[in-house]
């Protein structure tokens, strides 16, 4: 099983951009334990971050097409501040079918207006925000859930 | 370390309404979950439902309150229909200071458009939806790091 | 065949609560014509009228739940002040699946803006507002009908 | 006694359109129906179709003038999609000061956002919604009261 | 095959009525045009203009109804300023549930901000706009292609 | 010089509608002090009354079109609660391109919301409201000034 | 019997400011319209213009005052651009209680979408807009038929 | 003459819950100074809290009820989170028709946008906030006038 | 101790206007009562009404002046209309830092919905609203205790 | 004559992607079409397909310069989710100054509200939705009489 | 070249107000400052502050009337609080004519939603925020270039 | 001293777009005037334009990282349309923390409606509006103060 994990916008400066909002951990640290752990799991993982909304769209793309050969089973999403106002990734997410769970690390209900809607997380089968880079791990083990049928 | 996990309005109906949205476990079935899930970890729980908004404020304040002992470490919510609309339950969580995930079973982003906002959500620590009853339990795991200070 | 009758907040003051808006009717007045009316029509009634919006959620649990013995066929309802916002109340309705009939004594529609939604209405059958106590008449019968499939 | 019974655009294609939302029977069998049972309640009825705004001002106008020789006592209506915007027939019913009641096939509470507001429901007495046909009987059963100032 | 061509209010005044925005030719010019380009086509047209709400719909129902023999085999409207808030037209389209492409002249997304939201286009199979006379013909042969299933 | 006066929907109720808001006089009366002004001012007028939209319409063709023969040199229109919704008579107006003067008998913005909002007004030259029948008589007064080019 | 007509905000600069859509007469020159014009329907004219709130506000308290003596016997004012948001004057035009006209000078529902709503004209007994400065005119006449009651 | 004071949702926890927003007294010490004032003013009082809609609703019940004996002359209210959306509340207060002053001890203006809309204020007699527990002092008196038509 | 009261435009017209919403006292009644109500609480006061915007904040600076010497120490404020839009009263209130308690005589928020909103009570302490005369004693009080920090 | 045909974000997966909403073709298919009808009518077409803003962007910029040698003389372009939201895209395509058709597969105005509002559209000259792929083949055809002015 | 820098309401307290949002020079060091800057450019400036809307218009209005003498040539204005609703003030610029450069002191669009929008900055030339004293200077340089017509 | 400057979408067109709108200068000629001006005030420039969302960010990021070796010291950025949608950029500006000045050519608060807001402003330091290629060479002022702290 392989899971595509996706990270957005600015993602890139973690550890270094406003640490009580995100955490101390760099990206490079995140995605260390996002593959440590779905090793553990039993699962490989593709781990791609793009400030380009095109870029994004891309991966997804990559990982799956709807009726044709597919090279990941599930995708896990932080799309960042495109969450807001991506219609495109939304479309691509739900162009390919695979099943995708959107993390957030900090908790975007709690912080301006502007970030309290996702247009995302309707294609998205659930959504998991505000608990850090442990978001991202559960995201992985509810990916695998959902890929098994479970 | 004791966990209080409060089911809202209509979850003790699990099992029978809407399957397709809700999952086909009744709340004893879940609960037996949780309990096992969490004393795996090293905690207790205490699990209630109630369909009376003042019966949730009521048992978040027999949690704990502020300056004063407290019963339990951290509040595990499902807040059901009040999630839209009970300021009283926020004020509730927000006034005992206990770190707070709320859990929905069903990805309510992705149902009518008064499912979209949690007036509880500004008050909580994170938020996990769509993942079913799996989502209560990364909300155990989430609110003992939580008190854990990881 | 029985059928639940429910009142809600406010509405055991009938009859001394603004005549001219609700009528000159008590509630136990309004009460012993609903029961003839059903009588004479063949259906039992069990009439439950609480302030609580909690103990309306419970009375309609107690009249049936999905898939598990029901103890009533239909439910004629009058949320009162609930009926602009209670979701727990809409959500208890559609998951006991019973056919429900909404009524109202007054027009809604020609008072204040906050009373013109109901976010009880979609998950009804019908609506009948304005007509006075005789709505409720006629929502026995309309229920009769519905539970027979007429 | 007379009631003016009117129905608005697209009523004379029912039976046809529809029978899902709408019911199986036609207009023609709904006024049978409705003949006889006024009949039985010792009342005569006026029906009128018209897919026109003005045709059904005009035969609103008809039925009685405030001030001067009424030909009808009480009005059903069932403004179709007018209901939704004609603020002309709104003024219509309220200028020629009948006891009116509002009749809908279907609940239009649990349909698309614009047919959750009637502009017409302000000067009407009631409104009836979801019942189907029989909807229009309790509305003449309703009128006969308003008019017998019961 | 044949497809009723449906003109709405102030169409009769074309070619006198703000050229720079709606074009030379007179409503008659057009419709020579439409009837020389569908017979071309091997399609017969009924073309017919009103400036009156009723008399668009009349015309709609007499194209066809579901269930019963119809005289029309598509529509093609161009419901003028209706567009923006007859619900009856709308409903009128729905009932009768022959394919239909809605045209307009102008651009109306370019025009007031009360020109952009179409109530009718939502139960057409398509929109043609901003395309002259031009966008009739297109019309023509999409309802042609809608009808022949392809 | 012609001036065509247009009453539009249920203003041939006056007199006997709600005269605390719309006054005394019957429309017949109103008309007659129209007639006898307008001669006192050297011009002519022809007056209609419409139920139907498309009625309006059809009378506001008929006074004049632009680059052709015209039979009015202005228009003085109230109408009515067509007012609040009807962009095809705006579009009428707009598009015969004659001096047109609205009037309303009741002071508008003095009473329920949705009479405040004329979306005749914009494509009007001037607008006279709550001064009774008086406010016609002025309107003729400016319609000739208009004409006149004043 | 004296009338005060009250000029609001920079309508001293008529005559200079936009011709097009003032017209091209100075304040001054139509004061001495205004003062012809009562003088010959037999009434004086008190005129003031201010560019301040409270200048406008005084100037109604010193015409008259509810159970006191008064010094004028209608008020006819163009507040200028205070028309959308003072609701100071407002209130002093309701609190002296005088029969007063509102006018503007163009066609403000033509123009801007803030200068669509006059908070103002609820409390006026008439609005005359866009009839240049004839609208002073009119407003006298109509201003001494409140007074006289006719 | 005896007042009822009402506590709403969360009130109980008052001393311990944020302190810079309610200040440090407990509910128990805010009650006493209330008797102790009400006292010097020669007046008794009832005191209740509760955290539930329904309970609250019940106690204002007890109060009074119009047109039959009533337990207390006036009411001083502190709704809390329930100030904001229970149109149950509001409707208990007008139904049983007491003098009522509506009391916060944080100004919940200068708070969250959702605590600047208070749904009981417009049937409460007046409204005293952010003047800490003074304000029930206040109310109190207020009440007292009230209630001897001062 | 020094206090400024400030009165807002149309003030000066009470016992004049409307008294069955401002009561029958003048306003020199009222401030009588508020100079002695101050004296035998041991503090002084500065009365002062103004129409004009400019010159209430004017009245503000004179008050007092962050970090310069203050002629008063608390300011208690009517800002009668201005309540509603003047983000100058707000400023200048918030600049001058003395705190402040804003007093309405009526219920605003039992009025048209343009009261409900006051831009000045965010930057306030307390709001003492429809208590009539008495709500200005209040605020008397209210400053006191806030100057001696009670 | 060279027109340019360009796809944005995600239809590059047609065929794959809900054919029920997009059709059955993939988008080399529709691109043969395209090629083949317009080289019937004598035009070549250069195509491009984006998933980024600022690709779509660029390639319409090569297309063509105001004031600047241009290398197509119309653009025909299907913004996909773009055209929700890129004021980017229109402002580039109101740049370049070239005649432009809007063309949709699918008939926006029938799916979640978002997708009825395109911001690209009133720089367009026209917009075809919901013909499926037939509308880039009149898309064509406009483009070639907008660039012969015909 | 004569400049008129306007300083509007409270804009008299700086130094004294919220150093931290608005720098800690006073007014009187702000125009040395302005003054010294213009000179070395070779313009005069006129400064004045009033806390008036009707002052800031009578200067506005002394600086230059179009058609007629001007004693300023260009405008350099901070509305202060005025900014965000005196369309009385946004009048006055347009109507003088003078380019006239917007300035403020602090990020406004940094600060309350009810100060994101200017209704002056529509008819300024150019607006400057956020830079502190500076931007007066930025804002002299520009109105010189404007009215040099570079 | 290093500063970035960053030209959004569209902003390479410059000299051939609008010039009425934009100027004439194309945005080389623009570089070398700021190039010049901000040597001759001793700082050095890098400047970029991209079309891509990603593009901006990219360079954002390279120019400086909280806590890392920064390239530059300061940014003034023109975002284009991207101004008014793209939180990913502003959280780009947020997240890399150099003092940034936003500049637009054109005055966006006298266009379309969705030009007024930029999303951008709240996180920049001040913004420099409609004042040409002009404002560029004032934010380079701007950003050398903000960076020697002046």
């Amino acid at each position: 099983m392989k899971i595509l994990v996706l990270h957005g916008p600015n993602l890139n400066l973690l550890g270094a951009r406003d640490p009580e909002v995100y955490g101390n951990l760099t990206l490079k640290e995140i995605d260390s334990r996002i593959r440590a752990h779905a090793k553990k799991r039993g699962a490989a993982v593709v781990i791609h971050q793009s400030n380009a909304e095109g870029g994004i769209i891309d991966a997804i793309h990559r990982a799956g097409r709807k009726g044709s050969a597919k090279t990941c089973d599930a995708i896990v999403i932080n799309p960042g501040a495109y969450t807001h106002y991506s219609i495109a990734i939304r479309d691509a997410i739900q162009a390919v079918g695979l099943p995708t769970v959107e993390v957030h690390l900090s908790n975007i209900y709690a912080r301006e207006d502007f970030r309290h809607r996702s247009v995302v997380a309707p294609v998205c089968r659930g959504q998991i925000v505000g608990l850090g880079h442990t978001g991202y791990l559960f995201a992985i083990d509810a990916a695998i859930s959902l890929v098994k049928g479970e």
